[in-house]
């Protein structure tokens, strides 16, 4: 269970580290200093009594009464995830989708119990893990329903058994990321799993939406670690096998890795975990040039070197991340290991680049270290800077919505030889439609993972809104955005899932039989279709 | 499509590389001196004229005249896979559950008028690649069906496109291992998957049942490489999308990735390739202990050096390989890169090994060769005496099978916390039912992959078998092994697919809902049911 502190009901995070007035006026500054946007009002963040929420549909039944609630603040905190949409909603007090009862389950029992009753209530019931989706994932209007049931897995958040010869863990869907941390410390692993939202989103919810961890190559995804896991459908409970690997058959667990909810609720998974790496490597190289600097990040990738960071930030981004601002682009190299030095690795993944153009102004930076934690890695060099700011990163959204600023991310993954096309296309079409839409747009790009045969690109999107239209315009923007990724054979999401939002254009990108079978395979499993109805499917 | 020396209709590869009498005679008495079997006789191995197969139940359909045959010698290639049972009951020249006719489309046109044939006609297609299978994956009855159809794909074999800049290739699903090779050559890439059947398989049939290829660590499963992959269902055909990664939803790759026939026909892929990599370094430790051994092989994987090779053998496995007849058990450590020196990693492989009372009389081998090919690999090292073995190992199967040895293989994988329970109730429980079987039996048992949760053990099962009652002596000795399999926390294969000798074992393996679905799935892509039937559900 998150501790004391109090979450937001509205937006990202904890309330007390919601920017002030004062930060929110110095951010509109900076913005307007580094973007040219005409300076945007201060308006205060909503409070409960701002909310505007139907009653609630349905009553909560007698024999639930223990873990479910009709009150009001739970319904408004799990009404929306943080995507930009949501947190415009829930700025201006809009929570007209709010679910009708939250429930938090202690067991898997109460689980059953709830799947049991909204089955015979005819209720939508929607799992919720962190709440983090950016893609309506959580976001269920109940049309066609009784009413809708939101299942917080957050009280069930323990790490149930460790296996140390093996390095796996046996961990209930509703632990979060400091959760996880904090239980497996005792034994000296970690899952080494960092999703942006890691200090609030869960197990379950990365198994359920395929979250990507801080893993540049190799153990790019959550489905990379899982072994097994388990889940409650309204047709019974499934257990996959736990194994290390097997050949047989269509893999079962890579059909519950993305079913975001709609085949049933993730309930625990046995997951490879791993001791903290002592040795690490790292270096920031500076490219004139930004497409020298994409051929240097695919050589490296393509040679294997399995570097644990390999982000190459544009110069936009690398000015918005405050890194550097004489239109440079960077390419943060990471390298680390439980077991034996990696600064050969470095080396070579430092000279490839050297071979395009790249320099290393303040050298590489190796380390030996046998003790610390996730706080201790954010040491003051580029590379723990631009980790600061990615975790914070969610709060200034919160801060920019709040003073009327559109502010969008979304990624994707495409071959190396459809990149350039992409990335030209989407300059043109999304910066295009800011403009048209907003008067003015700011796109950068960031590498977050890489593959010998592509990058996943991660663009982040900024533009003055206009008050009142700004659902609207957000809607053309990210219309054109995922258009263009269908047109340029990439993907709708590398890791932000598909939920509500990228329905759509996910049904355009898999083919219309394969999306038949996945259609009769939730009729099997969830025969009433009461299981997150409109995620997915 | 397969070169001219003609392949046997009933035993493992090209006829003239069939081992002669005297070769058989050197192997019986080879057996008996190192196995302690009683002597074999050699009889005459099976002409087609020796063939006894029911009449076609079907007739070739006119217009599909021009690639489909209900010949004699194209139907006894057909009947069976490459399993003990298979080379058994060819050997005797039973070939009762022979298809009624086999087609050899040129194209997709083709297999799709293959296709909707057989679904106005009620006959059941079998997809063929290499017909390699040991787990009977291309063995129909067809009871209940109007006749049998094997749809063999060798025909389209061709290497369509390549892309250089992102390393992959599209590939049709009829090309073998050695076509694949051929073409990419021109290129100066390989696929560098390397299953023990890569002369004959397909990249088809890779991709249907899961193969393992050569490298222990990272890159086991085809699944590692394969981009995208195009198909023909009864209910239409269907391309996912070429991506090098993507969270969107279940893997569609994935759902055809095992689907062993039963969705429908795979077509063919994009896969990912790679240069030929001149930087090799290798080794051979020997152990006195073999749990020793396998301590160090678990701190080799789980310290993240993945080596490409990485097989553990047994000191019975060893002595088979004819590499040790001292009683000790080899690790054979390999390394390999594209890119840079790998000699590091062996050293660091080798302290853990040294470190676990290792030891390498004859020192490592680095090579840094830019020319060669797969043949030149196999040079007069261990590991390449090994590797030769390995390759040769499926002929000398033939042989042996002719002279009543029972011989067979099975393999699995499970997490490192199970191996010792389930390596020692597999020696009680498989050693003693050969014994009570068939009065002796020999288990060896080596590991062909490893990952850092668990080993892939594989093993070798040698018995001296009652003419004539040989194949009810193998169904009790390979239940008994399922059995223990299952009881012991293992899949029922990590690589050598489910078929239907595997299937009631399978179907214990995965949870019941499960199954449910996927056959759900099959409904809406084979509404008729004519696509496999038997295999995998």
């Amino acid at each position: 269970m998150t501790d004391d502190r109090r979450l937001s009901f509205w937006a990202w995070g904890y309330e007390d580290r919601l920017p002030d007035d004062e930060e929110r006026r110095e951010l509109a500054a900076r913005i307007e200093g580094m973007l040219g946007f005409p300076e945007r009002p201060v308006v205060d963040y909503p409070t409960l009594d701002d909310v505007e929420m139907p009653a609630p549909r349905i009553e909560v039944p007698d024999d639930l009464s223990e873990f479910v609630t009709a009150d009001r603040r739970p319904r408004a905190s799990h009404t929306y995830g943080k995507g930009y949409r949501d947190l415009v909603r829930g700025f201006h007090g809009d929570f007209s989708s709010a679910p009708d009862v939250v429930a938090t389950p202690r067991d898997e029992d109460d689980v059953e119990a709830v799947i049991e009753w909204a089955t015979g209530e005819n209720v939508a019931v929607v799992p919720f893990g962190g709440g983090t989706s950016v893609v309506a994932g959580v976001e269920c209007d109940g049309d066609g329903y009784a009413g809708v049931c939101s299942l917080d897995m957050r009280e069930m958040d323990r790490v149930l058994e460790v296996d140390e010869h093996s390095r796996s863990a046996r961990i209930q869907a509703g632990a979060t990321g400091p959760e996880i941390q904090e239980q497996l410390a005792e034994y000296g692993l970690q899952l080494r799993h960092y999703p942006q939202s890691y200090e609030f989103s869960t197990f379950g919810g990365w198994v359920a939406t395929r979250a990507g961890g801080h893993f540049a190559t190799r153990y790019t995804h959550i489905d990379d670690f899982v072994e097994s896991v388990r889940a409650v459908t309204p047709a019974g409970s499934l257990e996959t096998r736990r194994l290390p690997a097997s050949g047989a058959g269509p893999d079962p667990n890579r059909f519950l890795l993305g079913s975001e909810g709609a085949f049933g609720v993730i309930t625990e998974g046995w997951t490879r975990v791993q001791p903290r790496p002592p040795h690490r490597a790292r270096a920031t190289m500076r490219f004139d040039d930004y497409w020298d600097a994409v051929e240097a990040t695919r050589e490296i990738v393509q040679a294997r070197l399995y570097p644990a960071n390999c982000r190459l930030l544009d110069s936009d981004e690398a000015m918005l991340n405050e890194l550097a601002f004489d239109g440079s682009h960077l390419l943060l190299l990471g390298f680390e290991s439980t077991d034996h030095p990696v600064e050969d690795d470095l080396e070579r993944a430092m000279t490839i680049a050297e071979d395009h153009g790249g320099t290393c102004p303040d050298g590489p930076s190796v380390e030996d270290r046998s003790t610390g934690d996730v706080e201790e890695e954010r040491e003051d060099s580029e590379e723990g800077s631009w980790r600061d700011s990615f975790f914070e990163a969610p709060y200034m959204f919160n801060a920019l919505v709040s003073m009327g600023v559109l502010v969008d991310t979304f990624e994707t993954a495409v071959t190396w030889d459809q990149f350039s096309d992409l990335h030209a296309a989407l300059q043109e079409n999304v910066v295009g439609a800011m403009r048209e839409e907003c008067g003015a747009g700011f796109m950068s790009c960031r590498f977050t993972h890489v593959y010998e045969d592509g990058p996943a690109p991660y663009y982040t999107l900024l533009a003055p809104a206009e008050v009142g239209s700004e659902l609207e315009q957000w809607r053309r923007i990210k219309e054109t955005a995922s258009d263009t990724l269908m047109e340029h054979g990439a993907t709708i999401t590398h890791h932000h899932a598909v939920g509500r939002v990228h329905r759509d254009h996910y049904h355009e990108e898999v083919p219309e039989n394969y999306l038949q079978a996945l259609r009769s395979m939730k009729r099997t499993l969830d025969p009433d279709g009461i299981m997150n109805p409109g995620a997915l499917l």
